[in-house]
């Protein structure tokens, strides 16, 4: 090994001071700006959350009101990236269709290389405003449909909703987009939020950053997680019975559960213990049960097993987050867009604080190459 | 402090073994997996370089024969990306351009998700071959002409100045652009690459890494000094006397010399001396000068200086490549496009090389934030 610390992953090297988010994963508690988990998802819009992650402290009734209203005002496209999606293939993947509208709509913000702080809000604004638009819109485009626009007097979640479907969503299923969106919105210093402060920290633009936070998102081992618990609960579900699908392919297989144990919670996860009880409430009003019950199956078998119990492996967010989008109707591929649409308020407010304290990211590699090699011809070099 | 290692900036942190390339900055040496920079520069095609990259050996004629047939036949951009482009308002960033239009490339290529080692050696070969098409094809559209195909029979470089400018270019000026590709195709675990590593880290695909690293290299502290320095110099020009405007604006105001100095040489850039060999030649040879007689009595005024010489401040690549550059008529707002024409070569070579050993990249933050903070119902809330 040559010179500096190998650290591959850079497992436990601090690379920034914040004031967002923390994760308690011993006793399963996580907090933005001080608030707990369940607080937020109990009382609070995502608007709320929103304002809370970028200035530091719940907004006032007046504040709110003004706030939401721009944010929802931000919300139509500009008419040339609406019209650039609907000539991309309908078979495309929805993050990668994200990736390159968030990258567009930097085209049309003529302050997109203004990187002052008060440019960065409104940058923010525009991005966490437009994102519901752009996937809402996808969702319809590949399938043959007209995009549908925002209405003013909706809010986000409800928004989002009506977009998608062309009419009026239903309060239990606002209520269960909402808590999504209120949990998934920042989670420490994950790999997206880090690859957006890598960006910043050349003085890259906002677009530029968030840009590449989705691309980093897309990635299986990071956003990807919800989708692969889908599909799971699908094949248990053909299956027939859990018990016996869990004894064959878990204990014996030796398959992993997607959506059970967590790299940081050594408790059960906050979030998936505030999805459940949504999922529960959209079956029980609603009807909407989806695989509630072979998930709820599934994670009783485990809580039960000793190999599950000694390691603490519990469900985590995305257990409980696939059963409740599944249930209303979201599409698997939609759901890591739906991830983006809540963890932008989490870039943003990462990004606006290194922009307070930036300093250029940049590591080493250790070249193992060799060395000194003698330059050949082209006509010297050997078939 | 809490927990970790805090390092804002990741110095001296090694995140991974490379073959790639290595810069020995108190020597003012850079070899690409163990060739010296000059050798490359002086014999190698900018083909060559990439081949070398990507399979650790320079190719054979038969391979390089080969190399090149499929590289400038993947130069054809996607029809929808081209016409997507022509709809980009004429005054967007070059670089946001690029940025929007390769993570579009992502949407028509079929195996965009396939993350074998097989798919990503034809990802890289499809971005490096189109990255060039789609500069030129802006560089006209913004200018209200028409983008020009590639031609069969042009090695890239010169297909790259062709497709520019509608005509044939001359000899000295596609060796210009070559050596300038050659040069810059990689240098050790820049911030660029390293985002395409973080990117890569999450599983994510090719497609979004290069995206990503296009943002990073958008960052002014990164891609942008080339630009930086020629707008200096256009200022030198204007202001006369060099020797006066050297001794008001960098002794009296203290101002920096754009391109002058480097965070790892403390030897003369290597590249810079190649490059300034280059510029003298399109100047004697073909009149093609454009500033280099400001930058030359610049950097002489500098090296005379102890200032500069106590501190071993040379000028580094973004020096003379604005000089070459703008020589041959490359917009300035083009350069650094330029730039992410030939690191193409070194990300699509880091991010192959990451994927053979690839661990998540997440770091963590040090909460300083509020804890244990009270919910406050909204209407409780004081305005």
């Amino acid at each position: 090994m040559a010179e500096g610390e190998q650290k591959k992953g850079l497992e436990g090297i601090v690379i920034a001071d914040t004031r967002l988010s923390k994760v308690f994963g011993d006793v399963g508690k996580l907090i933005y700006s001080g608030y707990e988990i369940r607080d937020l998802a109990n009382n609070a819009s995502f608007e709320e959350v929103v304002f809370l992650l970028w200035y530091g402290a719940l907004p006032t009734q007046t504040q709110l009101t003004r706030f939401r209203e721009t944010l929802i005002s931000e919300m139509t496209l500009p008419a040339p990236v609406l019209t650039a999606m609907k000539s991309y293939p309908s078979n495309a993947h929805p993050m990668a269709v994200l990736r390159t509208a968030v990258s567009g709509l930097g085209l049309y913000d003529a302050a997109a290389e203004d990187n002052s702080q008060d440019a960065n809000f409104r940058k923010a604004m525009h991005l966490t405003a437009k994102i519901p638009t752009i996937i809402a819109a996808w969702a319809r485009i590949r399938n043959g449909k007209e995009p549908v626009a925002p209405r003013e007097d909706l809010g986000l979640a409800a928004n989002f909703l009506y977009m998608l479907r062309g009419h009026d969503p239903e309060q239990v299923e606002v209520d269960a987009v909402n808590v999504y969106l209120v949990l998934l919105a920042d989670h420490g210093m994950n790999a997206s939020t880090f690859t957006s402060r890598v960006v910043t920290s050349t003085d890259g633009d906002m677009y530029s950053a968030v840009t590449a936070a989705i691309g980093s998102l897309k990635g299986p081992k990071h956003g990807g997680a919800n989708e692969a618990a889908m599909r799971m609960f699908r094949e248990v579900s053909k299956a027939g019975s859990v018990e016996e699908w869990f004894k064959r392919e878990v204990k014996e297989h030796g398959r992993r559960i997607m959506g059970i144990g967590h790299r940081v919670y050594k408790a059960p996860d906050p979030r998936a213990e505030i999805l459940k009880e949504h999922a529960h409430a959209l079956c029980a009003q609603k009807e909407k049960c989806g695989l509630l019950d072979v998930a709820d199956q599934l994670a009783e078998l485990a809580s039960q097993d000793a190999y599950f119990i000694e390691r603490k492996l519990f469900p985590n967010v995305d257990y409980y987050s696939a059963i409740v989008l599944d249930a209303i109707g979201i599409e698997t591929d939609m759901m890591t867009p739906l991830f983006a649409m809540s963890r932008i308020a989490g870039w943003t407010a990462h990004i606006i604080e290194q922009w307070a304290d930036n300093r250029l990211i940049r590591p080493r590699g250790n070249y193992v190459g060799p060395t000194d090699v003698k330059w050949v011809p082209l006509e010297e070099r050997v078939d």
